[in-house]
């Protein structure tokens, strides 16, 4: 069984890679990311690779879908560089190629703000997709970029999602029929990404949860009702985990540049939420497919699906085998 | 026969490639930039993605030696993307490897002027290789770009040759011994080069050439000479070729942003040079094998390698089989 975390969003260190082989975690995203500007996310990918460099026996960062199989089966981690927004690209179509030679795998359409791409979850109106944003959705498919569509709002969800013409993900979000939040997605939402092939990751982080998240066997109570609104091949984990996370970047990824108000009620007030002490380190990671198991509702089969089966086919369908600079080569010698 | 510019530096249309095939050009190495910084340089790099997209019946980008005679043998032109200063890193080692995986193979240490890295051939002073230059040398070698000398001054030069743990080149100077000029290079360097498996590509630009330039054969004089002092498995063809590029243009590279003075003194006033009659477009590129052949003191195979053979087996020996992605996924699956 390969699993998979959809989303982490933390600062890591030598143990902490530890515990993601421990726990026998074949990838995890992971994000750079909120605000950055393509300098400054430059510099953060330059940090995983010189971390990968450092714990190459821990881990190795993926260039393409292929490659994280094969780390995994190597008895690493396969690290997949993710960022939580467009910032990167600096409104500038020709980088997101060029961030995805350089290893940006998944990328958000917009964080918390609007931006010129479409419209954010926390906006009073959702523009849907711009001009510019048909642009980049078109492009991030050309190139083999996923895109992530957490933190849109809804109708530039939707549009994003029909425009696409490879499945998307919403890597780390609810169901807001479940537990009502800005940042979860409606049942309309949620089918519309089913029907094209996406595939949602559910959060745990308790801002998203109430008290879903409280043992695991009501979490994987979430996660049954998730599968019956939109089915087993598009339900997933994107755990939001934030090892090393303190108050001075909550407030960065709230408030980033954009504002000098507390933001934090966008949000919850106060620190990082705890972990549960269910799923307190990665190496808990398998309690949800051991409480899968106990509902004696799911086979094996669909168990393996949630837990990254359905993460692996996406990121098979979107990312491509061959790295783009392979692409360009092949293409030649096809000639 | 594969034949190679090492060195250009202009602005292309359809037109002009359209002239690289016909004149049967296998490859060429194309500059980017002289002072632009890192996304000055990305932007560079996109309007050759994009010029390349549509022209991909003439030409193609080559991200790693492989590519270069795949696309010659396909029937286009290999381009090769160049930068004349380390400007791109911003002084920070990890973007070497950023750069590379966007398609940066070659680049200089420096342009006219000393950086953090080391000294240019027209300060009063060169320091040799700096702490920070010594390192970007070796992260140079490891990722897999070329090592390009053409405007460093003699103490960097010597320092970089001899610290690099692969060949490096000299894309586009001549020797002072021949024509004294403060951008040709002292037989000195030019030998410790050759000793150390490098390749001079001789500039046909007159700023650097003096007499030799007026005819095809008083040039391949020039070529005969250079090797009789550094050996024929060193030297090739660097035309400085610059289309389309004007006065305002050589402004930009004689003053950059680093002074308001009229620096055109360190080179030659005036304009772009005016091409020769012999060699004013690359469909005239071959005129240099014709006049080596009717020298009778070469064979074939030495033809061959100065037209091309021996940037061919630089690039080989230095930019790699696979491009950085896919070496990171090999180094993965050969645990």
């Amino acid at each position: 069984m390969y699993m998979i975390d959809g989303l982490q969003a933390g600062h890591y260190d030598r143990p902490l890679l530890e515990e993601m082989v421990r726990g026998a975690m074949s990838a995890v995203t992971v994000t750079l990311g909120y605000w950055e500007d393509a300098l400054e996310t430059m510099d953060a990918i330059v940090a995983w690779n010189d971390l990968a460099r450092e714990n190459s026996d821990l881990i190795a960062i993926a260039h393409r879908a292929d490659d994280i199989t094969a780390i995994a089966d190597s008895g690493r981690t396969a690290i997949i560089l993710g960022m939580q927004n467009a910032s990167p690209i600096q409104d500038r179509l020709g980088y997101i190629e060029l961030f995805r030679q350089m290893g940006l795998m998944v990328m958000q359409l917009t964080y918390n703000n609007q931006n010129a791409i479409g419209g954010s979850c926390f906006e009073p109106s959702d523009s849907g997709l711009s001009r510019f944003g048909r642009e980049v959705v078109r492009e991030m498919n050309r190139v083999g970029m996923l895109i992530d569509l957490s933190h849109v709002g809804e109708r530039t969800g939707v549009d994003a999602i029909e425009l696409s013409s490879v499945p998307v993900a919403i890597t780390h979000a609810n169901p807001s029929s479940l537990y009502a939040h800005a940042r979860n997605k409606s049942d309309g939402v949620l089918r519309t990404l089913a029907a094209n092939g996406g595939v949602l990751g559910l959060n745990t982080c308790k801002y998203f949860n109430g008290a879903f998240v409280e043992s695991a066997r009501s979490w994987v109570d979430l996660v049954s009702r998730t599968i019956d609104i939109i089915g087993v091949d598009a339900v997933a984990v994107g755990t939001d985990f934030g090892p090393n996370v303190g108050e001075a970047e909550l407030r960065w990824m709230r408030n980033g540049r954009w504002t000098r108000s507390n933001v934090s009620s966008v949000i919850v007030a106060g620190g990082p939420p705890l972990p549960e002490e269910w799923l307190s380190s990665i190496l808990q990671f398998d309690r949800i497919a051991h409480e899968l198991r106990a509902t004696e509702r799911f086979s094996e089969t669909e168990i393996e699906k949630v837990m990254g089966g359905n993460w692996l086919r996406l990121y098979r369908q979107v990312l491509g085998g061959p790295a783009r600079a392979e692409a360009a080569a092949s293409a030649s010698a096809s000639r």
